[in-house]
């Protein structure tokens, strides 16, 4: 199972803040939707062995972690606008609940997100990391990543602590979405067809 | 420079057929706007060196040729609407002018764009093609593919027989944007800091 977790710090936690016209203004929620829709779509299929859990940490109601499951989500489509319509049902709903196949909305933040992960092998995405192909990574993990504006000193503190490796994707600073293709993409080709 | 040429057969070249809400259904639109985007952008940065040509080939006004180029780019944020309202300008432009910095359109199609191309080592991606690491390509080159169904027989047949060589990403078919994501990361690496 390939699982990522992405913090986004400044992303909403209510349906309100989420404006389908203004997703960039919305605490860049645009992100938040191509982050999930690299994690789990192919052309034409949807990755079943992946899972991406989307830490929002912004207002009005935080923590809440939405978790997206290839092999439960139906109706997830490429495009931002449809993928945010199923997120922001996710934030109107309760704590604890599934309003829409494969999105699962609970109230969790970091550390304890990380204990619930505590078996498997955590990989956390940074620039000052070792470089992809010399940690070749498990299949079997979780890949943790900051949103635009990275982590917090406290989560990277926390991050490194708990880690079984840092890794860099390379010498530019890529979009969260971008690192997940990257990450993707290197899995596959090394599990081969 | 690093140049990308995405062939999308159905995407619509009026601006009347670019629906802001409805992107997917806008003859994929949607997938206009990522290739534009993922082609051009970095975190926090423009690809100052990369410039990406959407061939637009779908109802009412085909051929459109949109040249979006890093260097004078202005304004390009990275979320899809931004961009469907930057492109949907282009379409409602005289063919030949640059109505917004960097977007510059006009009535081209494939054959007319390789010959004018003709200079640059052409690599067409193809998932029948040589692996991306065997072929190591060149970082000055014109990478060409198709978009969600792929390429027509007729344009298929012209790119192997202009290409210089055709790469394959891996064993799993990506969209068009991710592939660019590739190519860029794989250049980059290589490229080093």
């Amino acid at each position: 199972m390939r699982e990522f977790l992405v913090i986004f710090n400044e992303a909403p936690t209510t349906p309100e803040r989420v404006r389908l016209k203004d997703l960039p203004g919305s605490g860049r929620f645009d992100l938040v939707c191509r982050v999930t829709t690299q994690a789990l779509l192919y052309s034409h299929g949807v990755r079943t062995d992946s899972v991406v859990h989307l830490l929002l940490r912004g207002p009005d109601d935080p923590p809440k972690l939405i978790t997206v499951t290839g092999r439960r989500v139906r109706r997830l489509y490429p495009d931002e606008r449809t993928t945010a319509i199923h997120l922001r049902r996710a934030l109107a709903a309760e704590p604890g609940t599934e309003p829409h196949p494969g999105f699962y909305v609970r109230r969790l933040d970091l550390e304890e997100l990380l204990d619930e992960l505590s078996g498997a092998t955590l990989y956390y995405l940074c620039e000052d990391g070792k470089p992809l192909e010399e940690v070749d990574p498990e299949e079997d993990a979780v890949f943790v990543l900051g949103d635009h504006e990275g982590t917090t000193p406290e989560q990277d503190e926390l991050l490194r602590r708990r880690a079984d490796a840092v890794i860099s994707l390379g010498p530019v600073p890529y979009h969260a979405d971008q690192c997940i293709v990257i990450v993707h993409r290197y899995l596959d080709v090394r599990s081969g067809p």
